[in-house]
Formats: structure tokens, sequence, C-alpha cells
């Protein structure tokens, strides 16, 4: 494969001073090089500092009126770099957190905190009542009295483990760490095993003194501080919970608020590791398991009880307004194919970090975009740049933009490309793989700031440390920022861009993400928010200007086969774990090696796991092997610029042909057959996710038929290819 | 290999009930059987339970008033049994804390308590003055103040770690975790370093509330328990430090204490984790690495400093008596072949799990041996039950012993058995792996107390459990408790055997290893203890009155085969590693990985692993493989009463053929050639280690050296056997 790849860069990228460029001639490439030197030379990290000290001076979370006023400064300033920037406000139901108690009853008195303290030197965290309580948005509300249950990081299989040592949560209340899953899979499945509240908890283990010092003397998550965050079942459907599907518009119609599906359905309150103390302490029953066990200095026990709490959460249910800040400028050849660029701009509380950092990096290249247009190189792509609101609670804001401009955006849009909060380290990107190759060029020809090699050298050293391959891949995409909409709903060309892993900290989604923090342990000099300015600049410029947009196929067909491989390997380990357990069941293994003085439930035999028939997804593969061998025979970058249009209409729908207008199994909004998020894990990828979500939970005949949709959509893929291949020989 | 095995057992071993019992005759494996059942019914747990509150009323180390009417009293009982039973004493030095003082000078200041608090319902832990006070004995006397740094375990890898992070404990007082290796590695390896002072502490993480609830709620260390022990550096000899390698008789000859060099090069001292947190949470300097951190609540950095630490140690340096007990039943037909069985009883305070559970169980075992030789069954062959003194502090007492009777011992002895602390769960078994067979054959033949089935199939049970190969194999015995004389300095045929694994704790070595401790959670009813008793009378038995000693080769030499593929692997792996290390120091990959913020030494090229002629040893076993198969097909339990004495006399002797009197390098003490303790981890062996440590250490040239001695010592062992092939076939 290697070879071939190889091979494919001698013969068809054209090389300009050592640097290669898919999608343009090579006199179109030079041009592109001399244009990517002036806008490097007009990126300023100073206003990135000046933009993060204004935009994070103050908390806005959606609805208030800070950041209304973000967003009208920010459409002012994309003006004043000539963009057509206008504002587009969706109505959106937002919870605002009216009641809030967590307190044991028993067998000591507790009650909960509930509040993070103002330290020395951050003034930002001295805002009082500004700062928005903790909380998790579309928790329900409720009032329940239970014994409590803890149950680790509350994934699957953590109530495997319990059902193993005889532990029902049913009636009870689970408390649950942060991390492990995505925060609102914690609340569906604690619901779905029969708990009536649940409460999560930041171990310092994951995020506090374990990790390193803490806020204010190191970057790490106090006692006090709690992660704020959503719990809508996002992997159900993002965006507004009262308008599944379509725009949040004022005149909308609306969900009755009870029928909402992706509203928790029992009460749930994230609290601190302070708070948290006190409960497990007075917790019995079994030891957890070592893997389950934090760092507080306490024994961590299972429960349930005898520790009771009671939990008491009222929200305000009101519609606020989100506001998008729209920024246009029209593509001076191809006003009809666009290229957009978003990053968030509400924030938990003053989100420095989250996302400023990246909306802050996001503003600097619109900015010397705008000033290269105006100096006479206007991309020949519509540029949109976007400032989305409401993310945090559920992606809201680009959810309701991307409903309500569905069928447009599918039609004209190129490439959607996100960033989030930025940091100092190591590149990482995801998305589309048909983007892989020129991803690779992209970080090849960016220098790291701390190192002075590329920031594809420097990820490539970071991977072999670790003893891994050594190539720079795009990782798939699941959720957790607002991508989703575009590449799993509108099956939109999509990347997902950032910077990090040096800058680590317990600041998301508390009190402590202030710039303060920022300027002390992120990316003081912003110098990796230029580094991120300079690659999401070059990915864009580079696909509103490319003569053929620059995807390839090779690193896709192979990225898709490993995910293909993972699947059928899953199937026969499952099956040969599923012998085996079983045989040990027979043979009274698990009895006998158990400890008769503890708690221990006798195995039954499970059922075996079936061979399944591959062969439909694997037929489609290797159809399209010959497709993109062909393909890969073709210089699309010299192909007359006649057929140019034509082939660029199709490669700019190529997406859209991995994607099933019936959705995924229990969740059609999710339209992208390769790539979802989890329905257990949230944000974590689930990649092909019909046959490998059927397969993990043992749906064969759902996994039979998710191999015959798998096996059309790739043929449907398969069918675009060969009409790329047609259009570009004829 | 199990085929083989399988058509043995077909054609050479005689079933009776059910069961198969190498060394005897049809007739005589029948009688030993009806024997075994009598023992069994003898047996009463009542014994064991008063016998270890008596024992364990009062603190009976090394010197005590108490262990000498421990030792006393034992004879007595002895005695009653029909035993003929002396007090061997050796004066050996035993330092007894005079002096201890830790205090942190800087930047705060703070004085260590070093002393655990007695505690609710557990009266043994209110005798005050009479508790010996915490310390590891062996440290040398000194006063030292200086920089504290945390080494993790301080083992080989830590200051491997270390040096990448470019912190030196030259000059500085080093802290510790205990575990990760034996306790005295730590104190040897720091002084190699430079280092001026060590303490030890145990981590929550480790032994404390992170393992579970604490005593006396739980069975694990409260927070004022410090664990004792020895630091005398065993691997180099263990047993008087004043006399290497010969008898501490009162009138021996004895080095000066400053010329002892097992005595530590720098004052150690072991300290609990609530006077440990104090000195972890003024250190600054770097966060330490994940897998070095404890579960105290604090960030755990390296230092060095600011954290200032004074150490003053002094020692009453005393020459001591240690009294073994020695009882002896000549046998009835073979006086002159001596079947040895021992358990230490000193111990560290009241030592109710470490010794006296392992002690009263052999009391047991020897009670009714005795009873039974009054009604007519007197062993054929003479057993020695022996209570060893001194074993805490060194080995000392079963060390001298052996020294003082080595060449009687290495002409009668046909095995040494030895038990030590004992507890609730799965039987494991060490020693030489000519007893494998036999071993199988007694742990198939006795019931488990919880499940009814074979402690043989319990134990598998919870291998298969584990994910391991469900067999039954004797491990390799590193050092830790009296074997070690017997296996590695004389080379007699040695097994230790113990059950344990449910009855987990902190009390180890501490004030709260009590009989309250031991009957709430180790084994209440000692049904464990009469369990060991089953095993090892069963051993003892069989040992006394084979017609052949019951040693096969094949599980031998299965064993041996994958130590030397073990070392030929571990070499190829080191190359590889080294290769892949060199190249990535070559392509910067280190440095473009690391964060330039932290502090970072660039790596240098290391040397590279040459391939090593291991043929001498692969030639040496080839021809074991002709011997061993051909002795595999003689039917041993068959030859004629007149060759078994000739036969016996050469199995007798066969394990010392393993030896070398040159001993391994730097350590002449340590004569076997397949099993010793590490020379930088202590209790953990290493099997063929003259190669083994040469590989690891990189000493090309002395591995070299060692592959020639490991096969001139497998050529005698293969001389031997082929000895016995031509008596047993003539």
């Amino acid at each position: 494969m290697r070879i071939l790849l190889f091979l494919c860069s001698l013969l068809f990228i054209h090389p300009v001073f050592g640097q290669t460029v898919t999608g343009f001639s090579e006199e179109g490439a030079a041009a592109q090089l001399e244009l990517e030197k002036k806008f490097d030379n007009l990126l300023n990290p100073e206003n990135l500092d000046v933009w993060m000290q204004k935009m994070a001076a103050r908390p806005h979370y959606v609805g208030t009126d800070y950041g209304r006023q973000n967003a009208e400064w920010m459409a002012e300033q994309f003006r004043s770099w000539g963009y057509d920037a206008r504002i587009e406000t969706y109505q959106v139901l937002f919870p605002y957190p009216k009641l809030r108690l967590l307190e044991m009853t028993g067998p000591q008195k507790y009650k909960a905190k509930l509040s993070a303290v103002a330290v020395e030197g951050d003034g930002f965290t001295r805002q009082g009542k500004e700062l928005l309580p903790s909380y998790n948005a579309f928790s329900a509300d409720g009032d329940v009295e239970a014994e409590l249950v803890f149950v680790n990081y509350g994934v699957p299989a953590d109530y495997e483990k319990l059902e193993e040592l005889g532990i029902d949560v049913k009636g009870k209340i689970v408390i649950a760490k942060y991390y492990g899953s995505w925060r609102g899979i914690k609340p569906k499945l604690a619901a779905e095993k029969g708990a009536i509240g649940c409460i999560i908890y930041s171990d310092p283990k994951d995020d506090g003194y374990y990790q390193g010092d803490v806020y204010p003397k190191g970057a790490f998550k106090n006692s006090t501080g709690v992660q704020r965050g959503s719990v809508m079942d996002m992997p159900t459907y993002p965006g507004d919970v009262l308008t599944p599907g379509y725009a949040a518009t004022a005149d909308a119609e609306r969900l009755d608020r009870k029928d909402a599906p992706t509203i928790t359905a029992i009460p749930v309150l994230p609290i601190s590791y302070e708070d948290a103390k006190p409960l497990l302490e007075a917790l019995q029953g079994p030891v957890a398991p070592e893997n389950w066990r934090g760092a507080l200095p306490v024994t961590y026990h299972i429960g349930p009880g005898p520790a009771r709490v009671h939990l008491k959460l009222e929200f305000d249910w009101q519609l606020k307004p989100a506001h998008n800040v729209i920024a246009v400028m029209p593509g001076s050849e191809l006003p009809d194919e666009w290229v957009i660029r978003g990053n968030h701009h509400d924030a938990w509380v003053h989100g420095a970090s989250d996302p400023v950092s990246g909306m802050v990096a996001l503003m600097e290249e619109a900015r010397v975009v705008g000033e290269l247009a105006k100096a006479g190189n206007r991309p020949k792509r519509t540029m949109i740049y976007c400032a989305w609101d409401a993310e945090e609670p559920g992606l809201i804001g680009s959810t309701e933009w991307v409903e309500d401009h569905m069928s447009e955006l599918q039609e004209k849009t190129v490439i959607y490309v996100n960033t989030d909060g930025n940091s100092r380290g190591f590149l990482s990107a995801g998305g589309s793989h048909t983007l892989e190759t020129m991803v690779n060029q992209v970080a090849e020809s960016v220098t790291d700031p701390q190192t002075n090699v590329s920031v594809a050298d420097r990820r490539k050293a970071a991977l072999k440390v670790m003893g891994e391959d050594a190539e720079f891949k795009l990782s798939a995409l699941g959720s957790g920022s607002d991508y989703t909409p575009f590449l799993q709903h509108a099956g939109i060309t999509s990347l997902n861009i950032g910077f990090g892993g040096e800058g680590s900290g317990g600041e998301y989604h508390t009190i402590y993400d202030t710039y303060t923090h920022y300027k002390r342990f992120k990316d003081p000099d912003f110098s990796y928010g230029i580094a991120l300015a300079k690659t999401t600049g070059r990915i864009v410029l580079r696909m509103a200007n490319a003569d053929v947009l620059p995807l390839t196929f090779k690193p896709w067909y192979r990225t898709v086969s490993t995910y293909l491989d993972e699947i059928m390997k899953l199937t026969d380990d499952m099956r040969e774990k599923r012998e085996k357990y079983n045989e040990m069941v027979e043979s009274r293994a698990f009895e006998l090696a158990a400890d008769p003085t503890k708690p221990f439930v006798k195995p039954e035999i499970k059922p075996v796991v079936p061979y399944i028939d591959f062969s439909p997804v694997q037929n489609a593969m290797a159809a399209l092997t010959v497709t993109i061998d062909s393909l890969a025979a073709v210089d699309m970058d010299a192909i007359p610029a006649s057929k140019r249009t034509a082939v660029n209409k199709e490669l700019q729908k190529l997406e859209q042909s991995l994607t099933n207008n019936k959705g995924l199994p229990r969740r059609p909004w999710y339209q992208h057959m390769i790539y979802a998020p989890g329905f257990y894990t949230g944000y974590g990828v689930k990649t092909l996710p019909g046959i490998r979500e059927a397969v993990e939970q043992e749906e064969w005949k759902e996994a039979a038929e998710q191999i015959r949709v798998v096996a059309e959509t790739l043929a449907q893929f398969n069918g675009s290819l060969q009409q790329i291949l047609e259009t570009a020989r004829n």
C-alpha cells in the first residue's frame, strides 16, 4: 500500500519548492504557496490575546447579554475585514438551574456545597452571581431520595460488573465518576438500569491533585471545581430538544417538553470531589474493583448504602435566543461553492480555553483572509466564517443552522472545517478520510512553534515515542463539537482540527477556565493559536482555490478496510471469549476461584456468538478497490479546465453518497454510514456504526441488515466514484 | 510433551483408589494412602488455635525472653510427641534501635511520630514498650541531613527514569515506597547511586485504605502502621553478617562489623503513610510519572527538595542467642536418610500470621506423625522438624544451622520442606522441579476446605479465571524464607508450601499482626492451617516412606527449557528495543515529542546488544533430553529392592549436581545454578541466574562465561542422571 501511494506521489502530485499541493496545477500550486507565505506573515498573536481578554471577560453562556454582545462585536469585526456578516438567531430550549439540593440524609448528614471557590490571583473567579451555577443541562427536574450506589464511570462494563456482584441499582441513586465516556451516557444508562437519580463527580485521580498541582498553584482541578456540561441524549440527536430534525425558528412547531426524547429520564447533578468525599466515605458493601478506585483518601465501596441521599433539582425551562454569527465572502470565481469554517462562541462560564482560544484563532484567520482579499487575493470559492452559539448545551446553534439550510448546504458546501478549544502541543486532525492526503500536505508545511520541525513531524515523533505507527492519520469523528450536524447529518466533507497535549489542566467547564488560567498554563504566547490559524488557513485556502477539489481515495479505502477488519476481528474475539467463558461456567472455574466470603452470583451460560456473513461488505469493498485503483491512475490536477466544474460538483457531493436517508437504527438523524458517535459512548466514535453497534449489542439480525445497508451505501459511493472517473476520463 | 507425560503415567504410575503415588509399589501406595487417611483424621484445628494464642501472646523477636520461652515450650511439645528435641543456639549479630529521629527541617518543620497506635478491640497492640520499635534491621548507624528525592519503589527502572529527567540523588536522602522489590534493594541501590540516607514508607495505594478498610475496621494498614524488616544484603549472603559461610557459634571467628558487607552503606528507616505525607507534600520539582503515584491525597512530586530532612539512627549492636528447635525421629529403616521440615518461630512483633500460623500447622503435623509412629507407623526415613529462630533479620537461624552441618546435611537430606505464614485461599508451591510430579499428586489428593474440590483443582480454576495456563506448576524459589540455605547454598532438594490469597491485609511486620487480627481476617477456623498440614504431611510422609524417592525429570526439563528460552528471547527483545531506541535518538523523536517546558535530558546512543552464543547450554539441554527420555522408559517404582539403596543415594544427591562450588559471580555463597534471588530484586527469583543477570546487566563477557558454567553444570547433572539410569538398569 505504501509503495502504491509512493508511486502515486511520484506520478501525479506536483512538488513546488519541495512541497506537494494536491488540487493545483504546477503553477497554481506555486501561487498558492506564495499566498500562504503572505498569509503566515500577516498573522499576529497579539490579536488573539486582546480578543480573548475581551470575549472571556465575563460569563457568556447561551441567552446571556454578554454572549449577545460578543456575537454582535464579532459580526462587526468580520464586517470590518470585508465580510458580509449577519446574525442568525434561533429560539432554543435552555434550562437554567433554579434549585439544586444534594444532601446525605443518613447515616451521617452532609449538605453538598455545590459551589467552587474564588481563588487568589484570578479575579474572574470572583464574579459571584454572574457565574453560572454548576449543573448538567437537560437533566430532568426531580426530587428523589434513595440509597446510594457507586458505579465507577457508569458505562456498560461497570453494570456488567455490578451484575456479577449481585448489585442492582433499581430504585437507587447512582454516583459515577466523570470520564470513561461522555457524561450524558451516565444518566442514560443509569435510568435504563432503573436508577432514580444520578450524581457525577470529578475524581482527583482523573481530574485533580493526582494529575498535578491544583488551581491556583497549578492547572488542575481543586477540591471545589465542578465540571458543567450537557447530558442531552446527543447520540439520538443533537440540537434543540424540541425541534428534532428541523430549525428552531421563532415560529417552529415544537414538541411538548415532556415528549422530548433527549432530555434525561432522571435528575442528574455534577459535584466536586470535596462534595463527593463524604458520600463515598459513607458507603459500605463490597470494596470497589481495583480499576474503579480513584485518588480520594478513602476505601472505595460500592454500596448500596447505608449512605442515603436526597437530590432535588428544578430548572427554569425557557426558550433563549441562540445567536450564530455568519460572515460571508462570496467567491471570486465559484460563489456557489462554499468553504465553511466554524467555532462556537458560547461558553459555560468564561470559556477562555473552551471555546475562545479556538474562536480567536478563527477570527485571526478570517481577518488575514480578508486582508489578502483586499490586496487582490480573494478566494475563488465562497468563504463562510461561523461563530456558533449554544454549542455547550448540545451543538444547538450549528445543528439548527444546518437543519435550517440543509439542502442548500448539501448543494454547495465543499468542506466544513471545525475548531474548538486550542492549546500547546501536538496537531490532531479528524474527519473525512478523502481529505487525509491534503491534511498531510498541510501538516508538513506548518512549522511547530516550539521545535521548528513541521507539525506533522512533531506529531509523528510523539507517535513513535508512544510505540505507535508513526504516520499522520486522520482520526474518525464521533461527536463533541459542531462538525456533527455537517458530517453526520448532512453528509458534508468535514474536518476537526486542533492542537493540544501540553496544556492539560482541570479547568474544563468550570469557573477556572479564565484568561488568567489560559495565560499561565495553556498557550501563553498564543503561538499555537497562530499554528492553528496557519493550519486551518491553509486548509480553507487550498479548498477555496483548488482547480480540482483535493480529495483522494486510497487513504479512505485503507482506513475503511481497517474498520471492517476490526469488526470482523471483534466478532471472532467475542466468539472465542464467549466459548472460554461458557467453558469456565461449565467447569465451575468462576465458582471455585471465588472467595466464598465475598458476594458472588453464579454465572450462567451465555448465548454463543454466531458466525455472520460479512461478504456483502467485503464484496462492496472489493469493487471499490477496482474503481479507486483506476482513479489513482488519473492525474486529477491535470484534467482540462472544461471538465473541472463537473468533476468538482461530483467531488463536492461525494461524502453524501456515504449517507443513508433512513439513518442508523433508532436514530434516523444520524445518516452517515461510516462515522457516528457511539450510542453508549457519546463523544467516542463508532465506525461503520450500524454494523459495529449491532455486533457489540449481539443483535445478530440487525447486524445482518446493517451489513446489507452498508454494502448498498458503499455501492452508492462506488457509483459516485465511477461517475467521477468517467467525467474525468471523457 | 503432554502426550509423553500421559503415556508415562499410563505405563508406570500405580493408581490406587484413583490416585497415583509415585515412589511406591502398588501395595506400598495402598498402605501409604491408608496412612494418609489416618493422618488426616488425627489433625485437630483447635490445637492450632490454642498454640497460636500462646506463641503470639507477646512479641518474640530474636533475643527476647519470650522467644526463648517459645523455643523451650516447643521443644517440650516435640518431646511429648516422641521426638528427640534439642535447642541449637547460635550467637548472632542483631541490632536493636537505640535512637530513631526523622524530621523535616524545611521548608516546614515536621517531626515523624514513628509509632503505630493501639487500636480498639485488639489488646495486643497495647503492650507498649514490649512492642519492638519500627526499624529496618541492618541499617547502618548514621546522622544525615539533606534534600529529599522521591524515587518511587527505588528499583533500577526508577533510577533510569530519574536519569532521563536529569535528577541525581547524589548527596540526597531518598524516600521510596515499599513494594516493587524486596525492601533491602532500596537502600542498596540508593547508596550505589550516591544517596546518603533512605526512607521507606507504605503507600496507601499498595498497603492501606486504597486496598480496603483499615485496621481495626478492616484488615488493611492504617495511617500509623509501619512495616519492619531486614535490609541486610541477603542477595550477597544471608545469615549472620559477621560469619559468612560458616556457623556463628559462640567461639567463631567474626568479621569486624565495619567490614561486614551485608550491612547497608547508608542509614535507612521505614515510616507510616501518616509520617510520609507531610514530606511528600513538601516536595516540588517534576510531577512524578503516573505509575509512580500512590493514593495519598497529594500531588506526587519528585524533588529534589525543597523538603530537607534530618535522619539520625543509632543501633545497639549486640550478639544475641538464636535458638533453633531441632526435633528428630530416627527412621525405622533408613535412619541416615533425612526428611527435614521447617518453619521459623521468631516474629517482628507478635507474628500471629508471620510466622506462627505456619509454625502451628507444622507442629500439628509433627504431633500426628508422632502419634502415628506410636501406633506403629514410624516413618522409614528420619524425620527432623525444625523451628528456626532469627529468620526475620535475615534467615539467620536456618543459615547458621545449615552452615554448621553442611556436609552431613548434603550427605543425608532427601528433602527440605519449608513453610512460613499461612492463610485462607489457594495452594502455592515452589521448589526443585524434580518434585513437580509428586507435589501435583499430593495437591490432587488434598481437599480444599471451602469448595470440596482438590486444592490442585481450586488453584487451576483460579489460573483459568486469570486467563493463565491452568496447570499446577511449581514456581521457582528466590528468597524470603528458610529454604534459601538448603536449596541455594547446600543444593538440597527443597520445597516451599503455603496457602493464601484470600486473607490479605496490611499487618505484615507491624504491631497489628496479632491473634485478634488473624482470627478476624486470615483463617478464622484454621481450616487452611489443617489443609497445609495435610499437604506438607503427605509430602514428608511420602518422601519418608517411598521405596524410590519420587523425583521425575520431564517436568524439570520442560521448566528449565522455558528459562533458557526466556533468556534467549530477552536478549533478542533487548536488541530490538535498543535498535528502536537508538533510531529514535538519531531521528530526534524523543526531543521532538518532549514538552520543552519540562525537564528533559537529551538521550544518547546506547551500545548495541550483540548476538551471543547460547549453543553450549542448548547442546547440554539436548544431551539431557536423551537421558531423560531413557529414564522415563524405566519404571523406577518397580526396580528390585536390592538396587533401591543405590538409586536413592544417587537421587538424594541429584540436586547438588546443579550447584557449582564457585557460586555465582560476586556472590559465591549462592551455589545453585538454576535458582537464586535476584541481585537487584531481592526475594524475586532469577532462574539460570548467572546467565540471566549478566544479560540484564549487559555484561556480555560474563554472560559467555556463565553460559559455559551452566553448560558444565548441566553436563554434571546429566552425568548424575546417567548414573541413576545405569544403576536402575543393571
